[in-house]
């Protein structure tokens, strides 16, 4: 069983047993990859609304020890529940870029944010945050920090957010309760950083481009043009 | 330099020695990974609008050996480029999930995608399908399948596209010239099974829920109800 092997001899065997085996196991983990055996572990997550109306009352108050009396149906994951889930997640920063936002539960959500100390950011669109049941006027009311679309676009038709910098959120859906509880809508959760960067990106590009400082305030005569 | 080694040492050195490549290997992917330094090959793209109008006669006639005469600017890839591009790229089926189309190019590129024999779906919103400039219309008359909402929710309103199944377009845009030269808006273009798959499922899901052949005519009165 004993036979003169030379250090060189060793170290190549070591070496071809060694690449073998790499190349096996890189092998193995593209193949159980593409046959979706194993998932990356990056959050990819799809929700699609209508969602149901279900109370989400736990997800501001985790500790109440006492049930939630309301009459909605409760202990139900919804992709609204999903959604606020999502958001209330966040520890330092929320970026919100939104078209239209009159939903009272998200506004809550975002209320609920900032009173934790999370920094909140929010680009909204000219004419939509004005109207009725906007919820634009509440987070400012609350100290909260919103600019909106000052270029010559018709529209800032974004709905996305960015949790912690580093969760996206993103899709169809306007942040009114029509979206979430009428219409066909799609969100997407992703913490790809391919994706998540170039949103992060647009993010501050449109809160840079928006902020009022660098903008004159129009006279009478130039807005009437 | 020679020694006597056992055939029991030298496995175990040839173990010892593979594990810890791989190990290193793995390592070396994980902190790769993480510090961004190496992408994962999934498609995954981000097209930000407005585009600027350029020339995009080359996407349906790239055989073509004379240059185009038309007066906008040539040779110069845009976010619109790029989206008709990936739509282009279709060589089996194209499912379409739009709440409003009235892009006249984008209207060209479904038609030419029709006629090349790729197998086109479109599932719309009920009453963005009849306002003027609308190209639903032309794609059934073209002989294209295109099936409307026909629930109670109040608007279809995804936008999103699977290319041969494969190759998810979702974001803000509607189908829209407003959209795509004068919004804010969003595309994301991907291959990653787990953000493709769950839009495949609602295609179908939205496709066989409005299949005229599953929901009776109404008659006057009901309509009128």
């Amino acid at each position: 069983m004993f036979r003169q092997v030379s250090f060189k001899e060793l170290m190549k065997m070591f070496g071809v047993g060694a690449v073998a085996l790499v190349l096996g196991v890189e092998w193995l983990d593209w193949l159980t990859r593409r046959l979706g055996f194993r998932r990356d572990s990056r959050l990819k997550e799809v929700l699609f609304f209508p969602s149901p109306q279900t109370c989400v009352e736990h997800l501001f108050t985790p500790d109440r020890s006492f049930p939630c009396a309301c009459p909605l149906p409760h202990g139900t994951e919804t992709s609204f529940s999903r959604l606020l889930g999502h958001l209330l997640s966040a520890c330092v920063s929320l970026d919100l870029c939104l078209f239209s936002f009159s939903h009272v539960e998200l506004s809550r959500v975002v209320l609920h944010l900032h009173n934790r100390g999370v920094t909140v950011r929010v680009v909204t669109d000219r004419d939509y945050m004005a109207i009725i049941g906007s919820q634009i006027g509440t987070l400012r009311r609350a100290g909260i920090c919103v600019r909106h679309e000052m270029s010559t676009a018709v529209h800032m038709h974004h709905k996305f957010a960015l949790v912690d910098g580093r969760k996206l959120i993103t899709g169809s859906l306007n942040w009114t309760l029509t979206a979430v509880q009428s219409n066909k809508e799609n969100v997407m959760v992703t913490e790809e950083p391919e994706l998540v960067r170039p949103y992060q990106k647009e993010f501050q590009k449109l809160w840079e481009a928006n902020d009022p400082a660098n903008h004159k305030p129009q006279t009478k005569k130039q807005a009437a043009k």
